[in-house]
Parts: C-alpha cells; structure tokens; sequence
C-alpha cells in the first residue's frame, strides 16, 4: 500500500544540496570534546594538565635533555583555573608556535613511526580550545630556544570555525631560563582528590619517568573565599629524579611489510620515488632484503609471473598490485626492529616503585619486544606487595602507555582485562571472579610502542589486541610466581614462629603436669622441659 | 644533583620544527578508524551498513518521502562483502556526490540544531575510506534527481592525505528509478549471527520507523566454496511499513541562551550582523523577548550599567562580554521550543513492537520534551513482555538514537544504566544487582534530540547526563506500573485457575468420603458435591 511520492525534482535535491558544508576539525572535536577527554570540569582538568606534561617530556626526550617540570594550579575563581606547566626542553621556533597551540591535527609525530608519548598533535591545542570556549581566555606561551636567543611570549586563540591560530599577542620579554617553554592555559575545572586526581597522576608520572624531576605546586585560591582562606595551602610536591641516565633514543623506523593494509599499500605504489619494485619495497620498507625479494618472486611465478624486480612500481596494475600484496602477506619476513622502542627497563622501574611505593615486596618483569600488526610493541610489569598498603581492598592498577599514566576508562582497558583473567589464586592472592585481585598490591603495567592502540581518543584504555594481551600476561605471570615464592617463604616463616610460640607456650606447662604425675623434682622437671624443647624443634625443622 | 644541561641552541628546536606538519582528518581517521566503529571486519560490516541506513532514511524525511530501502550483501570472497543500498530519496545533485562520499566532515547537518540521525557528515565517507583501504575499491554511487533528470553514476576514492575525493568516473546511465540514491561499498567484512548482527539492527530499525519499508537480501556467496555452495541462500526480508503517515518534520531551531558557553558567545558577538544587544539576543537565539531583555537589563544594571540594549555587539569589551553572558545565565527563560523534535510516538511505537515483537503484552511512552545543556531532547520507552521469549534471560535492550538503533557498548550508555538503576522487583519482575531484569521481555528506549551526547564517535552509547537519565527512568517507571498491573492480573487468574482446578479436584472425593462416612445415596452424594463446589466458588470470588 505505497503512497504516490510526493513530487520530486531536481528542486529538492537542490535546495538540500545548498545546506552542505565543510565542518572544521576544531568544529567537530569543540561539538565532541569528549572524546578528546573534556567530558566534565574534573576531567578536563586532568586532561589538560597531562596533555602539557606529555609534550614537556616529549620535546626533552627528543632534544636529549633530562626534564625538569614544574607544574603549576591556580585557582581564580571557584569554577576556573589557571594551569601552569613549565620544562627545560629545547623552546619551540617562533613560526610554530601558534600553529602548535592553535590548530588541531598538527604535530611532528603521525607520520613517524616512533614511541612518544603525543601521536595526533591534538592534545595540547584542544586544552586550549576547551579554555577558550569555557572562559575566553587564550593560551599564553613562553619560549626560548637558546642563551643567546631572545624569549618570546604568545598569546594563541584558536580560531575554531578556521581550524586555525589567532595570534593575540607576540613579543619579546626577559626569561631567566636559557632555554624551554612555559604554558598557561586558563580553564573551566574542577580540582578534586582521589583516584582520579592530579596528584595521583604526577606520582603515577614519577613512577615510569624515574629520569624526571617534577615539581608539582597545588592549587592555591587566589579568590576571596572566607571559609577556605584560613585553610593552610596544600605544601609543594617534588619528585627527584633517580637516574642520570636519558631513557635510550627511541629511533623511528619504516613500517613492516606484515603490518601495511592494501589501501596504504596501492598508495605507496602510487607516491613512491623508486624507480623500481626492488628499491621500492627496500627504501619504503623495514625488514626487505634480497631473501624477500627472491621469495615474494616464488610466490608470484604463478599468479603474476609479469611483476618483477625491476617493474615500475607506478606502472603496476590494480589487480597486479592486490596479488603483490597477499603475495607479501605470505612470505617470511623478521620481525620489525625494536630500536625504536624505549621501555623503562626492569632496574629502574623497580628502583622507582621502591621509592615512590611503600611496601615489602617488588618484582618488576620487562617482555622482550613483540610485535601486532606490524606495529613492535614492548610491555612492561612491577609490583609492589605488602608494607602499610590496606590488605582487604582491590590492589591498585597503575596504567601506563608510552610512560604515560592512563586515568579513566579502567573496564575498557585491555591490562585490566589481563589483569583479572589471571587466575591470582595460583599466586597465593585472593580474587572475587572477573575482578582486580584482593591485595595490599600496586600493579603497573606499561606498553611502550610506535602506535598505541588507543580505544579513544581520549587516550584512556588500550585496545585488546591478543599480542598484547599475551605479552602484558606472560609477564603479571612471572612477577605472579616471584609474589607467591615470597608469599610462600614469608609464610612458612610466620608458621615457624607460630609453632616456636606454641612450643614456648605449652612445654612448660606439660613440664608441670609431669611433675605432678610423676613427682619430678624442679630440676628433673625443668631438664625435661629443655629435652622435649630440643627434640620438638629438631623435628619442626626437619 | 641536576647534570649539566646539553648544548642545546636554536637548532635542536629548528630540527624538531622541519618536522611538525599538517595532519588530514581523513589520515587522522584511517589510522584511529575504531574510533568511528571500524575496529573489526564484522563490526566494520554492520557499520557501513548503519551509516547508509541512516543517510537513506535521513534523505528520505528531508524530502518528506516514505522511505523504501533496499539492503543487500554481497560476499564476494571469503573476508570480502559488497554493501548495497538503495532509497527512493530525492537524490544528490551531481556536483554534490564527490564531496559527500569522498570527504570526511562534509555535510549539512551539523550546524543546525534539528534532529537527524547523521550529526557530523563524516559516517558514509568514513565507511567509503575504510572500504578502500581494506580492498582498493572506490564506493559506486548512483543518483537521480527526477524523472527529467538523467541518472548518474560516479566512483568515488577519498585521497586520505588531502581528505578530497578523486573522481574516477562519472557518467550517465539508464535507471529504472525516478528519483534516489543506491550506494556501493566492497569492504573487508564478516558477517555475524547473533547479537551484533545485521538481521537483529534491521528489525530494530523497522521497530523505530514504523513509516519504511526494508527490503533485506542477505548474503549470497558469490566465491566458490564447495563447503557452502550448496547451502541454501538465506530468504530475504521484507519489513513493510505499518503507517502512511510521515513523521512530523524536525525544525530546525536557534540555540537556547542557557546551552551557548562563554567562547561560543564571545564568537557570536564578534559575528552577528545585529548592530545592537537586542536585536543579537533576538534574532541569533531562541526565547528571548522583551521580558527577557528587561531581565537581563535589571540584572546588569549594578554589574555593567554601561551594557544597554543599544549597545554595538561587537564594541562589547570582553569583560563586560563575559558579564553579559554570566547575567544570561541567571535569567529565568522559557524552555527552548521543541517542534524540533520527531517522536515515534506512543501509538505507533506499540503497533510496531506488536507486530516485530510476539508478546502477550505491551507498553509504550512517550515523555514530554525536557532540555539538557540548552539541547531539547525527548524520552519514549517500549516494552513487549510474555509470549515465547525465554523467561529465564536477561530482558533485551534496544536503544536507539534519533531512531538509529545502537548496537555496541551497552554497557557504557545512559539508557543501560537507566534500565539497571531501576528496582524491578517493584514491577513484579525478578533482576540480579547491577544487571537487565530477567524476564521475557524486550524494552525499547529512544531518544530523540537536535544533539544526542554519544560517548564515541562511533555512536554506541549515549553520554550519562543527569536529566537524560531522569526521563529514561520516568517512562520506565511507567511501563514498570503498567506491566506490574498486567503481571498481578495474570497472576490473579492464574491463582484463581489452580483454586479451581483444586475445587474440580478434591470436592468429588470428600463427596466420596461423605458417601462412606454418612452412608449417602449416590444422589445425595452428587447433590452435597454441587452444593459444596457452589459455596467454595462463592467464597473464593470474595
């Protein structure tokens, strides 16, 4: 029973035709801040402050410089802070200033495969637009590359219909640092304590930058509030750095042949300066030598014996080109290198545990790399058992991707997962089923990798790729089976004691009732209280 | 114990600046396409086919014509699936085709408030670069504006660098169709039974637009597989609609003053074409009129005395800009209007749930629209309990958005939490802690709004704001009494069936007892029974 249609002509089509448009990217992420973590005051305070503190270290990292943060709230009206992070890193060029701070989708890390904490370029320009919607103000920005260069300082608001930077203010100051940049971004926010604080996180970042020093200064009111004025400002925190040793140079490598889908790959054909299919796959590839080469040409003798080594790659045909491609994906290739991975190494991360967690046990395990869709990946465990922690509560889980320490979205983790299907039981740990195990434990895991596989945006839980997965198990294993022996050993000596202080309470009393049994003088009896003390503790040791 | 710093001048800050680059949404999207739904070939499978569902049927209403849909699978190797899907819509205007299907960000829907199921323009082309990046393969479009109007077909390639389509072809041909739009799109795919798959969201989507009607051909293996070949094909699916009736047209509305924060105000007042205070607030924003101006004057008046409504918009200084904005905030002004928002309706909704759902009984509500963030929004929930669904499970959920059913993270949205917070025991209804209730039972939850708060791109659940979670647990309750009543009543019966069955059981054999005791005749006998059933039916009734 269809209607006739209403008329149709060009008319329609037309008119809605004139309601298309182009939608910036700043457009879309301000509509949809909460992916880029900005859902709630709280939370984007976080956000930003960690957004700052992940491009600090970065750029010291990449300029070889020991960090030196300082990190900084004010609060200057009940619903509004000022965030203040500072490092010693390399300053950042004039010309890129503005872009960096005022434009979504820039950086100098998509295109590379390399572990680093920032991938998208559009973490730190996203806090700033999130404190511009939310209360107009600009970024401000101090940079100086150099003692002999001047300081710049910048105020960046971004222009969100354009998707890029309106410069503000741009001009020459006096800055005692010889070199590194300083970022004020003031925003709607709410400064809490708990699990989700700032607090919280910088220990976390402490944790798994052990080459970091990091001063962290708490919010002081800067506004007229009776009740709290007379409230003692919360004191500075630092954390020292541990090592004097930079976190070996993560290189940046070229994707592996296993790890490049057929859409990417027809693209690489098609942008290619090689001359040929040989150089082509040896220049734009890691991992492609002339074994490879002589493989892949086995494997297309029969389907496409016209593909060789000295085709043109651009002169390869569509249907040419998916052939070479599945031909790819079966042929034996090494896995990618792994230099291009940093991990924080099992010395200085339980050197670090020991110093920012108090307890009675550590064990720290790092995986050798592996590898999941063509992207290397390394992970990481520590653990840090007993002491003052609360012994009836779910153990704590510190995350970490890239040493950076992940907040929210702990379910949707691919460690949590890992974390609560082993069974800890094995472990001498208890566990209520499919959740975190009972303990006075601190976990952490880290994955350090060319490309994290973020769930969101957001960077707040990893993907559940099975190679990661595995990984992140084999090694709670190995740090599982270290707790258990100490938990074993320490056991066997608490049970030792107990029977020592059985043997040390009953004995004498025994000696007493022989006495009254048997008429024992003192002395016979009290020889044989030793005797029978003797002979019970050879035999409880045996 | 701060090591020397490293020679660091202007050129490590030069280096790291020849780096930083421009990143494309669409490489930004390629390489986080779980973001958008796309984390796994069945899950891409079911998305592509959303997101041409949604624009097909979005066409459709903009025209105001009765959807009928065409969805077909091709699977055209083992990994490898065609999507097909055709509407009788108003078409795309030929210079209009490229742009939609080759270009993220793209479309008309997203500066308005008005509701639709598409919101930001990128899904379709989205499905389209991830088709080409797992196979190679252009989306075909086919598109006809009118009966005068030639039919035209284009292949379309989105250039993920430039985030533009390439055009690889674009000719006219004959078809058969007046008016519409049929899309193609080979992607990488599998296809899934069960609870994620595409049988289970077109009945969703035919409960939520009782108004369509869908066709659905399942996959036909067009790869030899001897396994399979022999195996029948799935029968198609015809959904027909239950209703000539149009939707009511969505509006398109002027945000609310309490929903606009302070940036986006600022920007407003820097764009408007008014030249004074009245005549910005007037024109570029809903519900305000002379009263409010009024109100807003008093507010102002010991604040910003300065700030009339003659006042030039664009001479507002930003202090007093932000004044302004905070005096709006406290300005009591009527809730935005909601003739932007297209309800299923009460009536519909159960005619559709009665004739997709077999159930004994139904019950459906629609909410009065309610605001939040400044955004209209309105709650209908549906239930269809009994029949032959499984007592012992947990109740379905389906969820939908603007009539787009959702599919993944149940347990991350809203209307989930709404549904579990709820204490169905009130409701006759039997529910473990934190879980669905276990009945036979599907529950239908729709919202509808110019902006539904997802948490991900990829549209899998709706954002936990407090008033939205209010309206969901409103109509629940509802439903919940209704159902609880029907429950009581079938109960009643069921109580009163066994009372009787027992009577008709037992009263024959004390008539028997009575014989013995007594010495009865055989009539006295039968006579005492019927007497004695009588005078129990009667109690009973009481």
């Amino acid at each position: 029973s269809r209607p006739a249609p209403v008329a149709v002509g060009g008319d329609m089509a037309t008119m809605l035709a004139a309601r298309q448009r182009e939608i910036s990217v700043s457009e879309f992420f301000a509509k949809n801040r909460h992916l880029l973590g900005f859902d709630n005051p709280a939370k984007a305070l976080l956000t930003t402050v960690r957004e700052a503190v992940d491009n600090a270290l970065d750029a010291c990292e990449e300029a070889d410089l020991l960090p030196q943060l300082h990190v900084e709230l004010e609060q200057i009206r009940e619903d509004r802070f000022r965030v203040i992070v500072e490092d010693n890193g390399p300053g950042i060029v004039r010309a890129q200033v503005p872009k960096i701070f005022g434009k979504l989708l820039y950086g100098s890390r998509f295109h590379t495969m390399k572990q680093s904490r920032g991938q998208q370029g559009i973490g730190i320009s996203a806090a700033g637009m999130y404190g511009l919607l939310t209360t107009g103000r600009p970024v401000v920005i101090t940079s100086r590359t150099g003692k002999r260069k001047a300081a710049h300082q910048f105020e960046v608001a971004i222009n969100t219909k354009k998707n890029a930077p309106d410069i503000l203010r741009d001009e020459q100051i006096e800055w005692e640092k010889p070199h590194g940049t300083r970022v004020e971004i003031t925003l709607e926010g709410t400064y809490k304590k708990g699990r989700h604080s700032i607090d919280g996180y910088l220990k976390q970042v402490a944790v798994a930058n052990p080459h970091a020093q990091i001063v962290y200064v708490p919010p002081v009111r800067k506004i007229a509030d009776e009740e709290e004025a007379t409230a003692e400002p919360e004191p500075r925190v630092v954390y020292e750095r541990m090592t004097d040793r930079r976190p070996p140079e993560a290189k940046e490598i070229r994707p592996h042949p296993h790890g490049v889908e057929l859409g990417i790959f027809l693209k690489m054909l098609q942008d290619t300066k090689a001359r040929n299919l040989r150089g082509f796959l040896q220049t734009e590839f890691s991992r492609v030598g002339n074994k490879v080469i002589a493989d892949l040409m086995r494997e297309l003798a029969q389907e496409a014996p016209q593909i060789t080594p000295k085709t043109s790659p651009k002169r390869i045909a569509r249907h040419d080109a998916e052939v070479l491609h599945q031909a790819l994906g079966r042929v034996k290739i090494m896995a990618p290198p792994t230099d291009c991975l940093s991990p924080i190494g099992e010395d200085l991360l339980q050197r670090a545990l020991e110093s920012r967690v108090e307890a009675d046990f550590y064990a720290t395990v790092t995986r050798p790399p592996s590898v999941y869709r063509g992207n290397p990946f390394q992970i990481e465990v520590g653990l840090a058992y007993g002491g003052k922690q609360p012994a009836d509560e779910l153990a704590q889980l510190y995350r970490y991707a890239n040493r950076v320490p992940l907040q929210y979205q702990r379910g949707a983790c691919a460690m949590t997962r890992a974390v609560t299907d082993l069974p800890w039981r094995n472990y001498k740990i208890s566990q209520a089923r499919g959740a975190l195990p009972t303990a006075p434990m601190v976990l952490a895991v880290h994955i350090a990798s060319v490309w994290v596989p973020f769930t969101s945006e957001s960077k707040e839980a990893v993907a559940h790729y099975p190679e990661i997965m595995r990984e992140i198990r084999l090694a709670l294993q190995e740090c599982g089976r270290r707790l258990a022996a100490h938990i074993s050993k320490r056991r066997r000596i608490a049970d030792e004691e107990k029977k020592r202080s059985y043997i040390a309470k009953y004995i004498p009393q025994i000696g007493i009732a022989l006495q009254e049994i048997l008429g024992l003088t003192d002395r016979q009896r009290d020889r044989t209280v030793t005797t029978l003390t003797d002979v019970l503790e050879r035999s409880r040791k045996m």
